[in-house]
């Protein structure tokens, strides 16, 4: 390709498939003023001595700031950062406004909450193009146990770690004639579903409470007082619904009770009970956190959220006044 | 922190915070042997004019190859290159064995299938302490609808995309009062289920199959010959079972028939019916790909056979042939 077609917009497109954390990097200016950019142009360079590299934009109105800055702090970015990623983005003052700055080994901005951040001796810049290349000396670094903001293709990003261990689920490799295999996006949904509703089997067996009653405590817990239509538009999509039979159940355990004109609310009981389950929900999801890490969670429970949105078939909104009475 | 208490480990674990890609940089020694090597440390510089860096050990045997190449080049490697990034970040020789490499603007050797290339132009060396930092003119590139390999905390990882629109599944904000919302892992698995599972229910309906029905269609559609005590011990955990009432309307429809010992198997027409059935979930998980991507379906996919391994009460291996006869 000749330098003439060279196509600025498919070049950064093609970047962009570089995957990056996203770091802000702050400097005091000369007239004490504080400077802060978001940038995913950080990375290492080495290690003895410690050594990391970013680049900025002679255009930059900080150029002149980090030019003379004898200091820079590098904040790689959390998950939860991504206003403040904004912000630092953007040509604002006062970006640092609200922030509750710490106390480093120099006069550079210190941002706290952050996933590590590199405190730096401003050493060499490099002339980059469009862009001036700063390499610093890392004099002092911390980390903590936040998930990492990450940035790929003009998007914000989470990631999901590829656990070193097996993740198939069959011994047997997936036979040619099999109609079926465990990638199956369908069987994983309904193997994950089915499989923590089955730690819940030990508490609702304890009551012999079926599914359909776990589901129905949950939605009463949510929208107080129901007619049994009401209840099952909630309950319609799941294949499970609370019929006569088990309205009578229910009353006769004492978890619901008639108010005036066929509508249904929690007792004491009932709402104790759905509390315990909901607690016991929540344990559960505790203990997967402890084993794959809340940054993985959060990733699924966002893809969950998306696929949500994509399949939803109009349901009701549980968490709506409307449905309240 | 003195520069005498500077502990390398927790540097580099406070480095590994910061996502990246993974890339393969390659380029051709003088004698005509192709080098190449796997590199976390690459970053764009510059659009006008198009400059990229990235960052060498100088102790790698590498050094001189790329020292007096005039060009190299870059691949950003896809979800699909982990056993290449592996290849190409061990010392073994023989790492483009197996490889067919395709015709590039140089002699640098250039990989296929991956997320994006840049082919440059060597253009300055920059010392950066124990590494070289390689600054070069992209000459020519490309890029692939291929999801990218990324690398995070020392483990290879997947990015699910932050989408901007807003995610949340209810209009109203999570009351204070409210014992659960909708961020609740067990409900989102719950409802992402369901919600599959009721696309499903346009076919079963017409053959006015239940969830359990489809459920032990599926089984036999792998374990070929099954008594139904043995099928129910693959649906056990669902909640759903097998019963007489069941195996008299399958085998009324002629979907399953008896053979001795109390055995049961799939007719033609029962094969058949479960075909579609899958060929039907595959189609709605194709939907699903086209609209949230198909890098993120593949981390959604991974995510859930973790869960399912740690939360595994010890379900029979479905696709192992112990259980077949």
């Amino acid at each position: 390709m000749a330098q003439a077609e060279f196509d600025n917009q498919a070049f950064r497109q093609a970047l962009g498939s570089f995957t990056t954390g996203v770091t802000i990097i702050t400097a005091t200016a000369p007239d004490g003023t504080p400077v802060g950019l978001t940038a995913n142009s950080f990375n290492s360079v080495s290690l003895d001595p410690p050594l990391v590299l970013w680049s900025l934009a002679k255009t930059s109105l900080s150029v002149e700031a980090f030019n003379k800055a004898e200091h820079w702090n590098v904040h790689v970015l959390s998950q939860h950062q991504q206003d403040l990623s904004n912000t630092f983005a953007s040509r604002g003052e006062d970006k640092f406004s609200g922030i509750e700055l710490e106390d480093g080994i120099s006069d550079a901005p210190l941002i706290p909450a952050c996933s590590a951040r590199f405190q730096c001796r401003n050493t060499v810049t490099h002339d980059g193009g469009d862009h001036l290349i700063f390499i610093g000396e890392v004099v002092d670094f911390d980390q903590q146990a936040l998930p990492p903001l990450v940035f790929q293709q003009g998007q914000y990003a989470m990631t999901a770690r590829k656990p070193w261990e097996e993740v198939a689920l069959s011994a047997q490799p997936a036979a040619p004639e099999c109609s079926y295999n465990e990638d199956l996006l369908g069987y994983l949904l309904g193997r994950s579903h089915f499989q923590m509703l089955y730690r819940m089997r030990k508490v609702l067996d304890e009551q012999a409470l079926e599914d359909s009653h776990f589901f129905a405590l949950s939605v009463m817990n949510i929208q107080h007082q129901l007619t049994i239509e009401e209840l099952n538009t909630h309950l319609d999509y799941t294949g499970h619904s609370i019929g006569e039979a088990d309205v009578k159940f229910l009353v006769a355990q004492e978890l619901i009770k008639e108010l005036d004109n066929d509508v249904y609310q929690l007792t004491p009981t009932g709402r104790e009970t759905s509390l315990h389950h909901i607690a016991q929900a929540k344990a559960i999801e505790e203990e997967l956190i402890a084993e794959l890490g809340s940054g993985d969670v959060m990733a699924l429970k966002l893809m969950l959220k998306r696929l949500i949105h994509k399949t939803d078939p109009g349901l009701p909104d549980l968490w709506s006044e409307q449905g309240a009475k």
